[in-house]
């Protein structure tokens, strides 16, 4: 489904170790418009320094956002200790957002994902879009950079990433792992981009991952959530399980490894969450899957899960390639 | 002094009419940290809205930011008449800026432009510097934006724009192509980017627009300043005169045509502004010079001097080719 028409980019030097992805919903109050969940983006990006920056101590990291804060008229007065600070060896992670409550209002009214520029309204969607997506790209990155990892932010759109019928045709990832070498975290998003055949179209943050773990072959891929995982029957039913881990054969198939379930003759079912509008439970196992399915191990888990450790040691439930 | 080591693009389907140039020193307010002249950037706005929308009328301008404005919830109501309106077909045009008091300040602080990501201080000083450069392109997209202009950013990192000893070696203008012919107008940056033999360095403003300009070969190339134009001497000098026009040789040579200087024998001193840290009216004119060698016009006018019509016929001077 997916070619890389560009030609092949030259390998990371140091191999990718994580490709993050922050679910829209765990970092944006989805129900509220343009409106950042500042709690949970605090946790996350300090449960990513932890996972990136081995050993480092929250009291002595020094934030590489020196923009001036609101109300004040200088910058921040740490940034003159810098000299001083160890090189901080950060692993190789890249880390993927969805837009949650921003983008969503202004593709959803223009139809960008259909397609058709030369109509007034979805060039001005596929404008306002961009603006809404970009802008929730810019406080991601500034969280991260608060929390002393040398994020960069790098749209699909400029980096030239497009479709052909909805499908990623080029997405040229040269640019992404040229920053990787470095030493800087990309900070991608979904996009609106320019798609061959329909003009324009939106382009999803798990598409993004997926292409990206197919190229890069990460050691695994995280998905953080709003939700604390999956479960064997909507969890307000009594005895509804929590299911910690999925094994994908090479056909897509899958099934339930832990815990043993009773009742196997009971299929699983999926609960989606009201507000989950990008098709909940059952895209996120799909794309997982997916991602499952190259080798790599998949881990999804709620943001704060791993309040007493890094990210990387506290899955909630994971997908792994069953070797048959 | 500048290759493109990237395969030729596909020229654009339309011809780029102008590259315009706002400089740091006219949309933001130089002394005061990353804040921007409010006023000065609606003028230019609303000059670039006439230029490229002929016959546009601002009290029938949709805007194309939808985002939800400071202190309100919901997104502006306009949005529902968007489909009434008819498609504005625009002229092909690039925006450049400068970044005047945003990242200056992070740049310089940790020496970004001197190249060396393995300090801590300056690879902080670039993801900082990115941030308040990317910014300032997010409210200038924006303000655009705001005036229906379909308004694209395009961040010269990544688009993979990177230089060699802090010349520029690679910039792939396909994506700025692309968007250009799909309607857009891009709007790129001086930008922190990676050096091949530095590790990483300042890309500025004025050096992306000389490579467009070479690449594109646009009618012509405004400058946008903060000052009226070019004196023959300290304007606070008695009998100071405002240079109109200038006619640059094949050698790079130049000198003053309009109007005819009584005495010649003087030579034009240049006045700088004590804010203007990026070499004043001396870079400009070089800048200027070596763009209207390549048969281009080039235009240098102050923000706000075109208030009675279209900024393509308000040049306050000019350089133009001499055809000897």
């Amino acid at each position: 489904m997916e070619q890389n028409k560009a030609s092949a980019p030259v390998p990371p030097t140091k191999r990718v170790r994580c490709i993050v992805k922050l679910g829209g919903a765990a970092i944006t109050c989805k129900n509220k418009l343009e409106t950042i969940d500042e709690e949970n983006l605090t946790e996350v990006s300090s449960q990513l320094r932890q996972a990136l920056i081995p050993n480092s101590d929250s009291a002595k990291i020094l934030g590489m956002d020196w923009s001036k804060r609101p109300g004040q008229s200088e910058p921040p007065s740490f940034v003159d200790e810098f000299s001083d600070q160890p090189v901080a060896d950060s692993e190789s992670f890249i880390v993927v957002h969805g837009a949650g409550s921003f983008g969503h209002f202004q593709a959803s009214k223009s139809g960008v994902h259909k397609g058709g520029l030369s109509r007034p309204l979805v060039k001005a969607g596929f404008v306002a879009t961009r603006i809404s997506v970009t802008s929730l790209n810019l406080e991601i990155v500034r969280a991260l950079a608060r929390e002393g990892i040398p994020s960069i932010g790098m749209s699909p759109f400029s980096c030239g990433w497009s479709t052909c019928q909805r499908n990623m045709t080029e997405a040229d990832i040269s640019m992404v792992i040229k920053a990787i070498d470095a030493g800087f975290i990309p900070v991608l998003h979904g996009d609106a981009v320019l798609d061959t055949l329909q003009e324009c179209t939106i382009l999803s943050g798990d598409v993004i991952i997926r292409h990206l773990a197919a190229e890069l072959k990460p050691e695994f891929v995280v998905f953080l959530t709003d939700v604390l995982g999956v479960y064997d029957r909507p969890p307000v039913e009594p005895g509804a399980v929590l299911i910690r881990e999925i094994a994908v054969r090479e056909d897509g198939s899958w099934s339930v490894v832990k815990p043993r379930l009773e009742d196997t003759s009971k299929p699983v079912e999926f609960t989606v969450a009201a507000h989950d509008t990008t098709g909940g439970m059952v895209t996120k196992i799909t794309e997982a899957a997916m991602i499952a399915k190259l080798g790599i191990d998949v881990y999804i888990t709620k943001v704060g899960a791993g309040r007493n450790g890094p990210l990387s040691e506290s899955p909630e439930w994971n997908l792994e390639r069953q070797h048959t």
